[in-house]
C-alpha cells in the first residue's frame, strides 16, 4: 500500500480526541482535547478513514456512547467516526486508578521502592481480575463490533491502557491486522517480575497477539524483545526487530514521536504566547534555567532544584544573575504518590530559596499550572533547558522548546530520556541520579560560547524538522504494510500447497 | 589440572577467615569468623595451597597486617597463609559504609526508591575516587606481590567489595589467571545505568578483566552477559556462557554455592542445639512458619508478616494453633536504611500482633538476635519455612533447614531468591510483592497431605546432598581449568604461527 493512499483505520485509545459537556443553554458542547498523543493522532485523521474509540469519560461522554457511533469533524475540518465506550464506572476506576496509574506507570519507569511497594493484595488481584480485564475485553468488544463493519480496516492501539485487547480481538478475528504503539518506556524483565506470573505474562502475551508493535526508541525495544523472550518465551531477532510467538510473526519498530513544528512557528507568533514573553522579559535574569513538566515522580524535578543548589553552592557569582524557571502542570493528584510528590518539590524550592534569596532575586520560580501560552512564551526565553526525567518514554519538551527558542539555549538531557537516542549528540547530557554531574552541566550549559551553543541547537531543528510528526504515522504504516505483506507471502505460501 | 590436584590458591575477600583481638592478659588473641563465605572458603584452605588476603579490621588486625604474611591454621588443621592489608581508615570508611553497602548491595538487589534516593552527589563521587578505587588499588598491590613469590598462584577474588582489583592486576600481570565470585545478584543494566556511566562502565570493566566470573545462576549469568554488552560493548555468547572484551575471552560460570550437610548433621545432634530445640518445642503451636534472615530490606519481611495477617483473616479456625516465629539477626545498623527497616519490622509486627493476640497466644514472635544454635533448633521445628526475598544472590536458609528438618516442613519460596533455579520444583512458589500469593502459600503449606510434604522435602534433601559445597568448589575450579586450556591451546596457536 503506498503512502498516499487513503487507508481504514481504527484508533483505539483510553482518551479520545474530543470529550462532551452541557453548556448552560442545556445543548451539548464538545471539547477538543490537547495532549501529546491526541494531538499526534490528529494528522491521521486528516489523511486516513479514520473510526475512533475511546472510553466515555464525562457524563455526557455516557450519553453519546449510548447513541452509538458518532460523525465528528476534527479542528482541521476532516470527517472521522467516534464510538465512545461506557464502561461500568467501578470496572474504570479499578483498570485506572489501581491498574494502570499507578501500577503499569511505576512498574515502567522505575518508580516503586521495593523494599515497602507494591503490596499486592487481594485489591490488585481484584482490580486486575474485574477492571483491566473488563474494560480491555469492553474495548475488544467494541474493536470487533467495527470491524464486522469494516473487516479490511487496520486497529492502532495505544498505550499501557490496552495491553490486553489486542489478545481478545486476535482470538475472534485471527487475520485481523493489529498495531500497537506503546508511548512509556519498556521496563526490562526482573522489574516485570514484580508483577504476579500470569499478570506479566498476560500483558507479553496480548501486546504479541498484534501484527505490529511500536515504541520510541531503540532501547525500548531491545527491553521489550528480551522481555517477549524471558517471559512468554518468545523467540526474537534483536538486529531486525521482530518476536516469534505462537506461529506468528510480530513487528517490533522503534519510531520516535515528533511534533509538527509548523504548529510551534505559528504557537510561536500568537497574541497570547508574545503577551506572556513580554511579562516574563519583564522581570527574568540575566541567564534563565528552565524546566516544564507534568508533576509526575517519573520526571526528576527534586534532584533537578539540588543541582541547582549545588551549582549556586559553586558559583556565587552568578547569584541574582541566574533563575530557574520550573513550569509544573499539576496530574494525578488524586494517587497519593502523586501529592506526595507535589509536596515534595514545594519543600525543596522552600529550602533552596530560603538558603540562597535576597531583596529582589529568588533564584527558583516554582509555577506550577496548566498554560500552555505561557510555557511556550518560556521555550523562546531559555538560556539552559533542564530535561533530566529518571525515565521517559521520550520527551517532547526536548523537541519542542528549541524549535522556537531565541537564546541559541542549550539543551541539558538526561540519558534516560528517549529522545536522548535522537538528540543526544547536540546536548549536554546528565545522568539523571547524579546531582553533582548535573550541577556541573548547568555550568558548563551557561559557560559555552555562542557559537558551540548556536551549533547545537541548530542541530537539533533540523533534526526535529526532518523527523516530523507526518514521518512517525508514515514509520508505523510501513510497518503495517511490512506486516501484510509477510502474511500475504504466508497465505500464498499456503495456496500454493494446498 | 585434575580434581585432586593440590593448587596454589590467592584468596581475596573483604573479610577474612580470622580476626585478631587482645585478651585481658595481653595476649594476642584468635577469632575464627563464621559467615556464609567464609565457611564456605573452608575447604579450600583444607585441599589446597592457600594465601588469602583481607582487610584488617580490628586495631589488632592492623599490627597483624604490620608484620606481613602469617602462618595460620583452620579449624580442621590445615595450614594456610593469611595476609591481612591496612587500609587507610577514612577511605575504608568510603568504600565500605558509602559505596559497597549501600551503593553497590542497594543497587543489585534493586531496592532503591527511584524518584528520591540514590542522590549522587559530590560525596559519592569522592567515595568512589577516594575510598572505593583506593581499597581496591591496595587489595591489588597486595595480590601483585604475592604474585612475586607465587607467579603461578591462580587468584580467586570475591564479590562486590573488589570489582575493580582484577583489572589492576591484570594491567600489570597480563597472563595472571584471574577468577572471581559474586555471590549476589546481578542487576540489569537498566538499574545499572543509575550509577554515572564511568563508574558502571568501570565496574563491568573491572569483572571482565578475570579469566572466569562466577554468580550462582543461570538467572544471574543472563544479567551479567547482558550488561556487559550494554554497558561496556562485550561480545557475548548466552547459550555457552562466555563474554569476549579487549581481545581475551571471560567465562561466566553460573554454579550455585551450597553447604556441608555433614556439618549440619552434627550441628543437628549437638547438646546447644537440642537444649534449644527443648526450649521451642515446650511451647511453640500446633503449627510454625518460620523465616530465618538478616534484619536486610532485600529480605522482604514485612510483607513476610503481612501475608501472615491475610492468612490469619482467612482462617480464623487457625488462630491459636498457628505461630510465626522471626529469628532475625540485626545488620549494619549504622546505615539509616537499615535502622529504618528494623523499626518499620517491630511497628508491623505490633500491629498485626495487637490486631489478632489472645490470652496465651501471640502470633508472631520476633526474635532479633544472632544465635546459631537457636536458628539450627528452629531449622528442625518447622511447618512451613518462609523465604520470600525481594532478591536474593542464592540464600543458604532454603538448603540448611529442610535437611535438618524433622516435620517434613514445607518451603515456601520466592522466584526471585537463586536457590529457586535449584530448589522451585519442591517448593511453592510466590512473588515477594504478591502478598495475597503468600497469604495462598501459606494456607497451602499447612494443608499439604504428609505424602507430598515428604516427596517435596526429600527431594531438596537429595539435591543439596549430591550438590554439596565440594562440588561447588570443583566447577569453580573447572571454569579455570578451561580457562587456562582455552589461553594454553592460544598460546601454542602463537608458538606455531612464530
Amino acid at each position: 500500500m503506498g503512502e498516499d493512499e487513503r487507508r481504514k483505520l481504527i484508533v483505539v485509545s483510553n482518551r479520545g480526541p474530543v470529550s462532551f459537556g452541557r453548556g448552560g443553554d442545556g445543548q451539548r458542547t464538545a471539547k477538543r482535547g490537547g495532549g501529546g498523543l491526541v494531538t499526534a493522532l490528529r494528522s491521521l485523521v486528516s489523511h486516513h478513514d479514520v473510526t475512533w474509540i475511546a472510553s466515555a469519560i464525562t457524563p455526557e461522554d455516557r450519553a453519546v456512547a449510548a447513541e452509538g457511533l458518532q460523525d465528528e469533524t476534527a479542528r482541521d475540518g476532516s470527517p472521522y467516526r467516534l464510538r465512545l465506550v461506557a464502561h461500568d464506572p467501578q470496572a474504570y476506576d479499578w483498570y485506572y486508578n489501581v491498574v494502570s496509574n499507578p501500577t503499569l506507570w511505576f512498574l515502567q519507569h522505575y518508580l516503586w521502592n521495593l523494599a515497602y511497594q507494591p503490596n499486592l493484595d487481594h485489591g490488585l488481584h481484584h482490580a486486575w481480575d474485574e477492571g483491566y480485564v473488563v474494560v480491555n475485553r469492553g474495548f475488544a468488544n467494541a474493536v470487533l463490533e467495527e470491524l464486522e463493519r469494516e473487516p479490511d480496516a487496520t486497529v492502532f492501539f495505544h498505550d499501557y491502557h490496552l495491553y490486553l485487547a489486542p489478545r481478545f480481538v486476535r482470538d475472534s478475528r485471527p487475520d485481523a491486522t493489529l498495531a500497537h504503539f506503546v508511548h512509556i518506556p519498556w521496563a526490562q524483565a526482573d522489574y516485570w517480575r514484580v508483577l504476579p506470573a500470569a499478570i506479566r505474562a498476560a500483558i507479553h502475551d496480548g501486546l504479541l497477539a498484534n501484527d505490529v508493535v511500536g515504541v520510541h526508541t531503540q532501547r525500548w525495544r531491545r527491553n521489550f524483545l528480551r522481555a517477549a523472550l524471558d517471559i512468554v518465551g518468545a523467540s526474537v531477532d534483536y538486529e531486525r526487530g521482530f518476536a516469534v510467538y505462537q506461529g506468528r510473526t510480530v513487528i517490533v519498530g522503534a519510531h520516535p514521536i515528533s511534533v509538527d513544528p509548523e504548529e510551534f512557528d505559528e504557537l510561536a507568533e500568537s497574541e497570547a504566547v508574545l503577551a506572556a514573553e513580554r511579562d516574563i522579559e519583564a522581570y527574568r535574569t540575566e541567564k534563565l534555567i528552565l524546566r516544564v513538566d507534568r508533576t509526575d515522580p517519573s520526571k526528576n524535578t527534586i534532584r533537578g532544584f539540588r543541582a541547582f543548589e549545588l551549582y549556586l553552592d559553586a558559583h556565587p557569582e552568578m547569584h541574582e544573575r541566574v533563575i530557574m524557571l520550573a513550569r509544573l502542570d499539576p496530574s494525578r493528584q488524586d494517587i497519593p504518590e502523586y501529592a506526595e510528590y507535589l509536596g515534595a518539590i514545594q519543600r525543596e524550592v522552600r529550602r533552596v530559596n530560603d538558603r540562597f534569596q535576597r531583596e529582589g532575586w529568588t533564584p527558583i520560580w516554582l509555577e506550577i499550572a496548566d498554560d500552555f501560552a505561557r510555557s511556550v512564551a518560556t521555550y523562546k526565553q531559555f538560556d539552559a533547558l533542564l530535561v533530566n526525567p529518571i525515565f521517559d518514554g521520550l520527551n517532547l519538551v526536548a523537541k519542542e522548546a528549541p524549535l522556537i527558542n531565541t537564546r541559541d539555549g542549550v539543551l541539558i538531557l538526561s540519558e534516560n530520556a528517549g529522545v536522548h537516542e535522537e538528540l543526544g549528540e547536540w546536548a549536554l547530557t546528565v545522568n539523571p541520579f547524579d546531582v553533582a554531574g548535573q550541577a556541573d552541566a548547568i555550568h558548563q550549559a551557561l559557560k559555552l560560547p555562542a557559537e558551540e551553543r548556536r551549533r547545537r541547537i541548530e542541530g537539533i531543528r533540523a533534526h526535529v524538522r526532518e523527523h516530523d510528526l507526518g514521518m512517525w504515522i508514515e514509520a508505523q504504516l510501513a510497518d503495517l504494510d511490512r506486516a501484510r505483506g509477510t502474511r500475504a507471502r504466508r497465505g500464498l505460501a499456503r495456496l500454493r500447497r494446498g
